[in-house]
């Protein structure tokens, strides 16, 4: 019930810079948890609550729906970069990373797939953000993989068709599966960590 | 404007059984064309234009654009099993013509692909025409064949979410990357013909 106080007093919350930037974190997780537990129309009243945060702690951060995804999107596109960066990454480690991804978002898989798939509803964010996974990659792409940089896109967009399922575990599979048809290497699926 | 006549004097049209089956492929073959032209949402009264019949001929055989839609499926479907029952076929023979139609309609595509994809709006009819399609390529998948059965259906939905551009050259171009990526062989890519 702690989480509702804020929003029914309606006292004003005044975060100081650290405050913000944890709440901010611990928001877009819980937004994160809740859109792979149920779906992009769950309501953002449950982001909240997860998060421990009052609602009007929520909308400061995340104002609407597309916010709180992008917001998730944006923090998947940025853990695939930082795997890419790390030092010694190799491509299947970064297609570890990235199918960690697939398989706990339809948000990111739908951003890899109906930017592919050359969708007119497909916005300059969604496909900027795209991009910067497709440049992930290539940088890890050895000279000589038997796929081209163009064929590595087409692959992704092939993969995430794949990652369908009720369970994590069972995309993954899925994931994993489409891979091996695709005779490209994947490293351990799992989130990036420094 | 002859087209036109039938509906605007409202003349009872009686088809013999030969006309009526002469009209039936010709607004079949009407709206094959219209929806890989126009997309699946074209008017109507484009298909009875392009098939030379009147608006009530149309909607007698195709009374709306679900039926319109599942004719030119299940001719697509039908196709794919000739081709597998003609004598001596090979599978690549076979994803040929899968690889023609899938070039040609968006709704054969969204077929192979909503129905893999556990689309919960995937309706019985989609999911048996989708399984007439298995059961075609796996008619013809040889013994020892790199791919199982079970990778054949994945196969065919990972090809199917790469087949997109403005024309049919285009379509046909990008399948034919897909299932290069994936290793398998693909005949000549054309509709079936006896």
């Amino acid at each position: 019930m702690a989480e509702h106080t804020d929003r029914e007093t309606r006292r004003p919350t005044n975060e100081g810079p650290r405050a913000a930037a944890r709440n901010r974190a611990a928001v877009v997780a819980a937004a994160r948890e809740v859109f792979a537990e149920h779906g992009l129309e769950a309501p953002l009243s449950a982001i909240a609550r997860r998060a421990g945060v009052g609602q009007a702690v929520l909308y400061r951060h995340l104002p609407d729906r597309a916010s709180a995804v992008a917001a998730v999107l944006e923090e998947n596109v940025r853990e695939v970069e930082q795997a890419a960066e790390a030092e010694g990454a190799t491509l299947s480690d970064v297609l570890g990373v990235l199918t960690w991804h697939l398989a706990g978002s339809a948000a990111f898989i739908g951003l890899l797939h109906s930017v592919r798939a050359g969708n007119p509803g497909g916005r300059p964010p969604a496909m900027a953000l795209s991009e910067r996974v497709q440049g992930a990659l290539r940088s890890r792409l050895p000279t000589g993989h038997r796929l081209s940089e163009r064929d590595l896109e087409l692959a992704v967009a092939m993969v995430s068709v794949t990652v369908t399922g009720p369970t994590r575990s069972e995309r993954e599979h899925r994931a994993r599966a489409a891979w091996r048809l695709l005779g490209v290497e994947v490293g351990p699926v799992r989130p990036f960590s420094v």
